[in-house]
């Protein structure tokens, strides 16, 4: 246990088996609820999320908050791809402080609520914005309360990320992606040895074949639209071949050369509020700079070119509707928009 | 300057610009010739070759020795992959010594020769049996003189790698090649800064694409049979994917995505004398267990998949005759073969 936030992509971990890293999971659980039964309703303009476009866990938040049009209600807070030992920082944001929070660091909300916080500072984290507090930084369950809770606050044409009859499947589906695969990469990234590199790069592996497999006959994970499941598993693709495959040694192959699973990405990637909350540059910067237990150099790779993320992916032909019986959310707003690519 | 073999794949390097790092290219440039003017005439059994294969620089007297069929006029010792500070060692022979030179360190045969020996311990060197010391350590010229001044031992069929009318063109392509890709690789991968690193990507791909431009229409790099220039790059080439592309940060594009340059790789590899001397693991676990200080956790990947080095390359169309008028050479000896693939 760490008191601070720590190289591990913001999100705290340790070595509690010899050489296997394991996530710290303890989240702060406050939830925004539609009934405010945890002391915070859902309401516009009360709340501002605060992520990081270079984080993964940070990512599911910007696209779901994109794809259910919750950008009127729930303002956007920004953390630079770097951080430094005590905390995400606002470094993006003239003078260095969050024009809506006041704050240099995201690690003055947290203590804002709890003086004497003892993990990490991670992203992404829902602060309230009259206190200055953060409210939670429960992010598996960020993205389900946005799209259970917060409908109120939904764009017409929203889809339904998480219907009612396939939560079981979702739920289970997001769980072995979770365990093998998004944190899979970390583990494999951060064994402290051979042996539990070598387990976790199976075990992640395996999945992908899985998934391959699953995904060959159907467009997406769940169902025939859009869900919850899918945005946490591209988040996690995105950052495959850029990040994944050399920095953390997942190497079999890069995810251009699983065919299945790169037209699915490439399918998630060209659809609004996947590749528009998708900044390739700032996700390198983050992991090569950061982890230097891992680059000791900081020295950021050039490649891999990501123009081919453009490329015809032909997965319409498995039929789907992506939105279901919703739409397209429109264009980001200025200054949301993340550079294009190439 | 050190005192011993440092930690880049054991020839020595030092950062004299900012950032930018400069191989020591200072070696013993004492020859083995035909008339012996140096002392040293060539001859059946007077000296051992000693090797690395993980070395790029050694692979290349491993393949030359191999198609001119030296084996029986000159033994080879061959060091693991590893090494400490002061050498490379003899880890992989019973009881840690070569069984002909009886050192357990290839710096012995270097101290034998000068006591004050102030450079990196290096392979490869030719150690002369009797005397236990190190005739040259020069390695462009070791491997010319085996096709110029070693005629005499040369097997009946063995190629002429070193053609009299092309040998400016040889070398012209080969200095090209040494600059930007054969030491190309290793300015990107030890960099101290960005900016250091970004021109040496720049300058590695862009004589890669000039490569690709050359070998699209014609089957090997100078005429139309293998040469000492072919052998010079293909070590380098070998080496791409499994670790240049992740530990070097080289990583536009795997060679494997670069398909005239791929394609010419593998038909090399599948030509003997190149892909029988070729050991992916001691090459993998070389760079990732000896480069601590940009790989500390000193974790060796699993991948990538390797078994597409025997797909069919569909180079003989374009003509060619690997060995002239000369044959291929037969099987490696035994104890000389390095593990299948796969």
């Amino acid at each position: 246990m760490t008191t601070s936030a720590e190289d591990r992509s913001g999100s705290q971990g340790s070595y509690v088996e010899p050489g296997e890293f394991k996530r710290d999971t303890n989240y702060i659980t406050t939830r925004i609820t539609a009934d405010g039964r945890d002391g915070y309703p859902a309401e516009a303009g009360r709340y501002r999320l605060v992520a990081a476009r270079a984080c993964p866990w940070a990512n599911r938040t910007l696209i779901v908050r994109r794809l259910l049009g919750l950008e009127d209600a729930l303002s956007l807070g920004l953390c630079g791809p770097t951080h430094d030992k005590l905390s995400w920082t606002f470094d993006l944001d003239p003078g260095g402080v969050d024009p809506v929070l006041g704050i240099p660091r995201l690690r003055d909300a947290y203590l804002a609520r709890f003086p004497d916080y003892p993990r990490g500072i991670t992203v992404p984290a829902v602060v309230e914005i009259a206190t200055g507090q953060v409210v939670t930084n429960d992010y598996p369950q960020i993205t389900l309360d946005f799209s259970t809770e917060w409908t109120e606050f939904h764009r017409d044409g929203a889809p339904d990320l998480y219907p009612a009859h396939l939560r079981d499947e979702i739920d289970e589906v997001a769980h072995r992606n979770f365990t093998e695969v998004n944190n899979g990469v970390y583990r494999c990234g951060f064994a402290g040895d051979q042996d539990a590199y070598e387990r976790a790069y199976a075990r992640l592996f395996t999945r992908l074949d899985e998934l391959t497999e699953r995904l060959a006959g159907q467009r997406y994970l769940v169902g025939d639209t859009i869900t919850e499941a899918d945005v946490r598993l591209f988040t996690t693709l995105a950052r495959f071949d850029p990040v994944y495959h050399g920095h953390f040694k997942c190497n079999r192959t890069k995810l251009s050369e699983m065919p299945v699973l790169w037209a699915y990405a490439r399918d998630l990637f060209q659809t609004p509020g996947f590749g528009d909350t998708t900044d390739f540059g700032q996700i390198k910067t983050h992991y090569y700079a950061v982890h230097r237990d891992i680059n000791p150099t900081g020295v950021v790779p050039v490649g891999p070119d990501l123009a081919n993320w453009l490329a015809p992916h032909g997965r319409e032909q498995l039929g789907g509707r992506p939105f279901g019986d919703g739409t397209p959310p429109p264009p980001p707003r200025a200054g949301e928009e993340v550079p294009a690519l190439g």
